[in-house]
């Protein structure tokens, strides 16, 4: 599993007045806790500050990489914001978060994907916005796959996000992300695909129950990469637990290490 | 999701010495407290006690119906021993567990289920054992739901267990479990799917957290049935998360009024 470290994120009222007052300590503190607690990739979004949001990304990029060493994944829609931060970046791996298959936001990001060489998450989403169905959202991880991989970005670069939209707004909203990744990684195999998980159970009360109910799933559907907060030791061990159970984790060995090593919350 | 209390069992160390020393008490206490906790079943199983097992499974049965209106899981393989329990029986609705496709065991708890017009667990077994695969899986429960349905049974008193290994003997039986529940449903979508969840984690440390992700998997999958502790109320919870994120639960209705009345523990 491929996660993503998603607390460095100006929605979050966590950390929003640290981004606000360029608070290094506070973003370095949490960018190193997130890595030593095992994220693969370090998001970093500053899309509330809408008339700077290109210089505080790219404080947020040289900030976490003074601390951690870990690649960073560019959290933002605007290829300008997305520009700054990737040339204040330093690790030869990175990811950027997100292109979508509507036409301007595909065509100003992609040269970005091409020129910086970086990895892509792409969501199941166009033009006429998010598609209700499974088929619509795998038709158009097709189109992005193939126009993606066109322009020479390898499979194992790209990261199929299914969109997930809350179960309080339709109950078949679960399914449909399922449904997806299945379908996406039965066609794919060697493309990632990943999500936040926090949408399916919003205006819910025990999110977390929920949250950790659509991970299982997700995984059980092939799901290899996971926007969460990596601190979040229960959800962590749930991935370890559905790796196994799923016959992803040869002999249990990983689950092993973990529960020897401390690491699983029951 | 229709849930079997698993507690009144002889196997398990906390109760065997109540079912020993014919302690009704202790019994009677076990069954209300699932009860309350929203067992539609009570199963019951004196199985350790090689000798005098159809007594004890009589006394079990009357015991818990002196205390508690449920309706009784027999949980033997012996048909002497379930039709003891079975004229100890006063309620209207029973369910034996279980019946297998073995043809000794068939033939002798089939005129069972007939005559007092029981429910059955149905275990996804034959003579040769238990089968590798989920195609050998469903050809089994195939053979036995043409079988049952023959002598009259109706499909939704019909309980289809899988048969679940533990993934520490082999990494594929997580999704062995969870393919044939899958291909069960499909293929008869008004017989249930029940299973206990114990035996995926045995021999590995931390099991709630493996049983945990079975539930949710086997649940996305279609289990509608579930041989539990229904006073673990996280695992119940679980429950109640994954029918909403499945588009089991209309509106979230039943996980709101579970929340509401404090049913749910995060």
């Amino acid at each position: 599993m491929i996660i993503i470290g998603e607390k460095i994120n100006s929605t979050l009222k966590s950390i929003r007045p640290a981004i606000e007052n360029y608070d290094a300590q506070a973003v370095a503190d949490l960018a190193r806790r997130q890595y030593e607690a095992g994220a693969d990739y370090i998001d970093i979004n500053a899309g509330v500050f809408v008339d700077d949001e290109p210089e505080r990304l790219a404080w947020l990029a040289k900030t976490v990489q003074d601390t951690v060493d870990a690649p960073l994944t560019i959290d933002s829609p605007s290829a300008v914001a997305i520009r700054k931060a990737l040339e204040a970046n330093r690790n030869p791996k990175v990811m950027i978060n997100s292109i979508t298959d509507e036409p301007a936001r595909f065509n100003e990001v992609m040269p970005l994907v091409v020129e910086f060489k970086t990895s892509i998450v792409a969501l199941c989403m166009d033009a006429t916005g998010m598609p209700e169905t499974a088929g619509d959202r795998l038709a158009i991880a097709e189109r992005l796959i193939e126009k993606l991989t066109k322009e020479g970005v390898a499979p194992e670069d790209i990261y199929i996000d299914p969109l997930v939209r809350p179960i309080s707004t339709g109950g078949h909203y679960g399914n449909v992300a399922i449904d997806t990744i299945r379908e996406v990684k039965k066609e794919f195999p060697d493309v990632h695909v990943s999500c936040g998980l926090s949408n399916i159970s919003f205006s819910l009360p025990a999110r977390k129950l929920i949250n950790q109910a659509f991970l299982i799933a997700a995984i059980g559907a092939g799901m290899d990469g996971a926007i969460i907060d990596p601190m979040d030791k229960k959800l962590v061990s749930m991935i370890y637990a559905a790796e196994a159970l799923f016959g992803r984790d040869n002999f249990c060995k990983n689950y092993l290490k973990k529960y020897r090593s401390g690491e699983l919350e029951v």
